[in-house]
């Protein structure tokens, strides 16, 4: 695909977005659930032409885990068909009119919600992906250019051509999704340079590919590079909750970025609490401890915690302990080590609590509860389209509302500006 | 300046920015009531300084309309200060929180409103933006960086004495507002590296300092590049409504962005709106005409309007003038031509009046009044911090509330992820 390429289909999907813009919410609702239909309809295409991509993965070495990722099974694709199906049911942002209010000269103004034009996603192996960011993006009134991973271009393509048969014979417009058919790096390269038609791009995949987008983008990106994920264990803890909540928070699903990645304890409780926290790590999943030096004596396989592992995204089963000396001193450490994504007091003591959350700045600020709830799904925003932890434009998980924005409306009765 | 001072600075604003998030409304009303006390007490100082700046602009030519900009009188000093203390009556809006919801587990979830952090402003010769730029930061929460213009420093170096020594008074980290002495292109360069201090940069100016920082910055730019401004007079018009609002949006104020460049007129009036348009236009300020040939015979000294000129911002008594044949056709007019600033109809029907705000979406959309309502004070916002074209965080004239951002709260009892 030439640059004269991409700049073209670009310039279709901007012109398809006026189109996307306007569609009723039971327009976008029958589209949708016409392309649920039609996904469950040609899972066997769909099936065979993950196979190529299966076959091919192998060939090429990759990972067993990569290969898991990359299976689309009958389940995996009625699964994806249940996933448009459920953001259909979300309601529809576009639209909505909020702070209406007259002012002193008679004119009325408020703000009407609106989507933000064309999306750019540039993600990695998942052809799920392809889906489900599409059906969010018709779904808020958005074009979307998608541009997936090379391990996935036979899936992705099959999706695409599911997605597009529907889309005509409901004659709409096909350009509200485009699917780029070149995996090379030289394609997304042209991508990012198409600001005029362009409205923000969402990488998803390693940092490495998050870093590139973002260096490399003319157009707005939203992005998170890492979670790490702190969780303070306050002198007035309920040391239950604490345990469970490390423990699951830790142990559950260590690959996410919402796994906690170091723990925090006050002095003042630590002797009670680290030999309990010692055996439930242990116990659940022989969880790897780096320690701070008033730590260690309590993990028996523990190494001493360095720098390096404050800063750490373990992905892993793996955990750094440290006792601070002081609340005062835990928000210090978070302010120094934040990825801004999601942080954890454990509390009895509200005043503490409040001192937390007003205190710190990350994207979601959790009390008493485990840091796996910070995801759209969890947080009641239905699905998510990925997670921001700049604070431009979205802050934490976006879901749909984080696809719009809002333009001022004005309603006057002939007034001028004296 | 050197790369490591522009670093220092910025990393000391990181710093101060955490603190300016903490201070809480009475903080912040006091700190701003002091600093438009001490510009008024230092407003000989401050003017002497500008004499300064006044000088070194005459003996290098400055035109006399960016000579009348710079310079500060008694008055402009007292304007600066009342200013200052019209945005210390605005609501704070950091700590709001909102649509707080409990979710089927029990933990609570909401958003509380946040300060961005650090924000970079970049802007051209006025010296009452380093006080007003300062102080809507203040008000928000967040720490700034001034970057003002070569033909103001003495003037910002002068402000900026005032505004450090009260912050210093006070007893609060001077940091949360920097003022930049050097006033070399490189210092901007070095300014738009530091992605890990910087939050979000504002260049205020002309279209290609505006254009220079969007394409430079690794950090987040908010800009709007000009102001095409549409209006659209329906068939369904009252005529007197629509000559008043072509008037005052075309001549009270021609240099402002939200001032019309083009009218585009519905086939089935034209032929009694052209001709009051006509007298009205030369009346009020002997508008040059640019007219396509359905038009032109209207306008005795008119040129015929080129492609050009419906991309032109005449930012001077001047217009395109455009017979169009429908109201779709109008809506592809502007939908061609927008800048995504302000559009406005004028018309008595209702259904034609909501399709064109709904179809319309620039970042102002306006019925029936004159397009000079759109900035940030006649919208009701108090003050502005500049405006937004594109729509990634906001869109339109920003606020106290563009200058900052949503995270998500949770309030659990021990919930863990099963």
């Amino acid at each position: 695909m030439t640059e004269f390429n991409i700049a073209s289909m670009a310039s279709h999907a901007k012109t398809a977005s006026r189109v996307a813009a306007q569609l009723s919410a039971q327009q976008k609702n029958a589209l949708l659930n016409a392309i649920a239909d039609a996904i469950e309809a040609n899972s066997d295409f769909i099936i065979a032409e993950n196979a190529k991509d299966i076959t091919a993965g192998a060939e090429k070495g990759l990972t067993q885990a990569m290969l898991d990722r990359l299976l689309l099974t009958p389940q995996a694709v009625k699964d994806i068909s249940a996933a448009i199906r459920e953001i259909n049911g979300l309601k529809d942002p576009v639209g909505d009119v909020s702070n209406l209010a007259l002012r002193p000269n008679g004119l009325q103004v408020g703000k009407m919600r609106i989507p933000l034009g064309v999306i750019a996603m540039i993600y990695e192996a998942r052809p799920n992906v392809t889906a489900e960011a599409a059906a969010l993006c018709i779904k808020s009134g958005n074009a979307v250019i998608l541009r997936g991973g090379s391990e996935a271009i036979h899936s992705n393509l099959a999706i695409a051509q599911c997605l597009h048969q529907t889309i005509a014979e409901l004659g709409i417009d096909k350009n509200i999704v485009s699917v780029i058919p070149d995996t090379s790096r030289t394609v997304i390269e042209q991508l990012l340079k198409q600001k005029e038609t362009i409205d923000l791009v969402i990488p998803r995949g390693g940092e490495g590919l998050i870093r590139y987008v973002t260096e490399n983008s003319q157009i707005p990106v939203i992005q998170h590079y890492k979670g790490v994920c702190h969780l303070y264990i306050d002198k007035h803890a309920d040391l239950d909750k604490a345990i469970n909540i490390l423990v699951n928070g830790k142990t559950q699903k260590p690959s996410a970025c919402n796994a906690f990645e170091t723990v925090l304890v006050h002095g003042d409780i630590s002797a009670q609490f680290l030999p309990l926290a010692a055996k439930a790590l242990a116990d659940a999943a022989k969880v790897s401890v780096h320690a701070c030096k008033h730590s260690i004596g309590y993990f028996p396989n523990a190494e001493l915690a360095t720098q390096d592992d404050y800063h750490a995204e373990y992905l892993a089963q793996e955990i750094a302990v440290k006792v601070v000396s002081s609340f005062d001193n835990a928000i210090a450490h978070i302010n120094e080590f934040t990825s801004d994504h999601t942080e954890v007091i454990v509390s009895q003591d509200i005043s503490r609590c409040q001192a937390f959350v007003k205190q710190i700045n990350s994207s979601v600020v959790m009390v008493n509860a485990s840091s796996r709830f910070s995801d759209g799904n969890q947080l009641g925003l239905g699905s998510e389209i990925g997670i921001s932890t700049s604070k431009l434009h979205a802050y934490g998980p976006m879901g749909l509302e984080a696809l719009t924005t809002e333009k001022f409306i004005v309603f006057g009765d002939g007034q001028i500006r004296e």
